[in-house]
């Protein structure tokens, strides 16, 4: 079997104004579709970070794919990959503009569509090619954000969720998304108001939700070490008992000194991390700072659903908790992350998922939007990922792509063009 | 798919008077031969240790296993693994005895019983079900041992290398072993003669093969830390450039200890371990004590292809080589260990095998004995791993079995029947 073409298709998804600390999201969010023929006739899909660069990047890989054999997936790996380099973490970059695991990216994209090809030839659901599952279904968790009011995209889509700006605001916006879902654990991005409204959020939804549902803080290395470990402190009982804090500061320097303060007065709420922590060697570092307690895995950027097993299997060694990081997405990435959630022995909590943040307008995936069993994606007995393309969805979201002039994201100007003139993102902001 | 019939057969094999620091082989060598049907039609073959204990803990596991579906190893392995705890290594056991791994050692035959079916089911070699080849030959090295003359087995066995107890006679032995089998990486088995010998044994291999043909020693912990240093000391020109000194000594604070004072005459010949690392943790806690530099794999104890695939992983984010251990085995072992070589990018050494020492005569591989070429296995363009059984052969290994007293492997006890009454194990020796 050999690899006969490789189609892109760059599409925009409306997005809602959801604010972090990297400012705001643009109406649009942009994302690449994937797919891998054979000349066997099967085809594979995957889905990756959108605009000019990744798209570019996938057309220069195009000579190493073509004429290749789906399952030869290590020695693509092995040719494509970036070298790992510790120290450089993405601070300073949204994931999937870290110019550092670009390749990684790409090889993940291509992986991901080759393991459906897989799928399919052999009649088994990717987690199967994977090893089997750990588990039947994948668990999500509620990722609430501060937002503007109004809808993503243009005037025909509809703001479900409505201005986000203040803790209670934030309870009705969690209650209506575990309502919708049936999420059992809770994260809030942070990092966009004052820390005491982000502390108050976090009260008031144990209050609501109760201690048998986890709660996770995340504002992007907004704070100081000594905010981190202020905010750390008050939240003491509310992060602990399943919980975490993710990336208060930013860096490893900054995340050890904060684990540190905070074990000093007996507090172990543990720290996670997907802005210090996105390169294996990364991940040792961590460990030997005892920065970084809980590693936030990605099949987009760690480099595909193999490269996730190992990271969990290297957590699981070192004694260190997984989640999953999450962008905005629609449904193939969010099967991809099923896929190897339900693979991985040592995913210690739900993972992170924007897709309540995109509609069924948008959705690129035969039959609309994958639906969720009480928080989770129940893997399909279906071949590969389980997804088809509905091609006339997948043509709109080209022609939305199309319309709009932007090719990159950059919600630092979405934050000076709506908010503040001037704004620029500031770390540590508190 | 569902396996519906787990069959064992428990085999023996000649075997030559090798000596190592546990004493010397008996004159048969014992094997386990698993097969597993499914109601497909399909079968798949695993070779694991062999005598009572192996077979007692697979029969304990047959509810387990019957009725499951292949593809689901994962979930299998959770179930069985054994704890990892690291500190309890296997200084005072051959591999295969550790009761540590047992567990891990039972999943190991049935996973790769497993995934031989899968790569039947799929059409595809066992180490493309892996995620590809990172290389499309696995290398072996020479493994000599200083033995007593005469063959394994009883009088119809053909003494192939006569007795080899001096320097002469290993030069002579791994002569003949790489004219016949191409080897390009020699490894000696050691702490059975007296240092100064094992020594001149190096360095007579060197002056005879020249410094393109890495060296390795492997005493099995009979030396102590100062025995170690003066070994390291004398071949540090010998070992470097490519070999390694394996487990001069026991315990990872010995082997840390030995490091130091090398590194301290600037002497960096690696340190390699199958003994003090034998846990997914030992690998970890070599690292933090720099006393371990390259781990020995190994499909049947590490707990099956997979986890040598999570190994070498590891070994490479922590900058750690990789080579493989052997045992006594036949075909179906070697072809397990050629295919997860092939797969996993990190294995920066030639594989140990003891093949040599076995004879076509008890091949249950049909076709006879897997061929060498310049000292690699090529992997065959066959689904799974690629061979079949002869049954007519494992017929008669089930027969030898039978007809031989013991059920476990015992070398202090061949030596107190041919060379010492009083012969012990004692470490350190020198």
């Amino acid at each position: 079997m050999k690899i006969s073409a490789l189609k892109l298709h760059s599409i925009a998804i409306a997005d809602p104004p959801l604010r972090s600390s990297y400012g705001r999201h643009a109406p649009w969010a942009l994302r690449t579709i994937v797919e891998i023929e054979t000349d066997e006739g099967l085809s594979g899909v995957s889905e990756t970070y959108g605009g000019d660069a990744p798209r570019a990047a996938l057309e220069a890989a195009r000579d190493q794919i073509l004429g290749r054999d789906p399952f030869q997936l290590a020695s693509l790996h092995s040719q494509m990959r970036n070298e790992t380099q510790s120290g450089h973490d993405q601070t300073w970059f949204v994931p999937g503009e870290n110019p550092l695991d670009q390749q990684n990216r790409t090889f993940a994209s291509i992986e991901i569509a080759c393991l459906d090809i897989i799928g399919k030839a052999i009649g088994r659901p990717v987690c199967d090619v994977l090893g089997g599952r750990a588990r039947d279904r994948a668990p999500f968790s509620a990722y609430l954000f501060y937002k503007h009011g109004g809808a993503g995209g243009d005037a025909t889509y509809r703001d479900e969720y409505g201005e986000v700006l203040d803790a209670r605001a934030a309870v009705r916006e969690c209650r209506q998304m575990i309502d919708q879902y049936g999420f059992r654990e809770i994260k809030l991005k942070g990092g966009v108001l004052d820390p005491d409204i982000e502390i108050d959020t976090i009260r008031q939804l144990r209050a609501e939700f109760g201690p048998k549902v986890p709660l996770r803080i995340d504002p992007n290395c907004a704070w100081s070490v000594e905010t981190s470990v202020k905010v750390g402190e008050s939240l003491r009982e509310e992060l602990g008992g399943g919980g975490y804090l993710e990336d208060p500061c930013a860096t490893l320097a900054g995340m050890g000194e904060v684990r540190k303060r905070l074990l000093a007065s007996g507090n172990d709420t543990p720290l996670a991390s997907n802005v210090a922590v996105t390169q294996f060697p990364d991940v040792i570092a961590a460990r030997d700072r005892d920065a970084v307690q809980i590693v936030l895995s990605d099949p987009h950027y760690w480099g595909g659903l193999r490269q996730v097993q190992y990271l969990s299997h290297l957590c699981e060694v070192l004694g260190m908790g997984v989640s999953m990081h999450s962008n905005s997405h629609l449904g193939v990435s969010l099967m991809a992350m099923a896929h190897v959630a339900a693979a991985c022995p040592n995913l210690t909590y739900a993972c992170d998922t924007h897709y309540p943040w995109q509609t069924e307008k948008d959705e690129i995936v035969a039959g609309g939007r994958i639906r969720f069993e009480e928080g989770a994606v129940v893997i399909p007995n279906k071949p590969g990922l389980g997804v088809t393309l509905d091609y006339d969805q997948l043509a709109r979201g080209r022609e939305r792509y199309e319309k709009i002039p932007f090719r990159k994201r950059d919600d630092e100007a979405e934050m000076r063009k709506y908010v503040d003139p001037n704004w620029k993102r500031i770390l540590p902001r508190w």
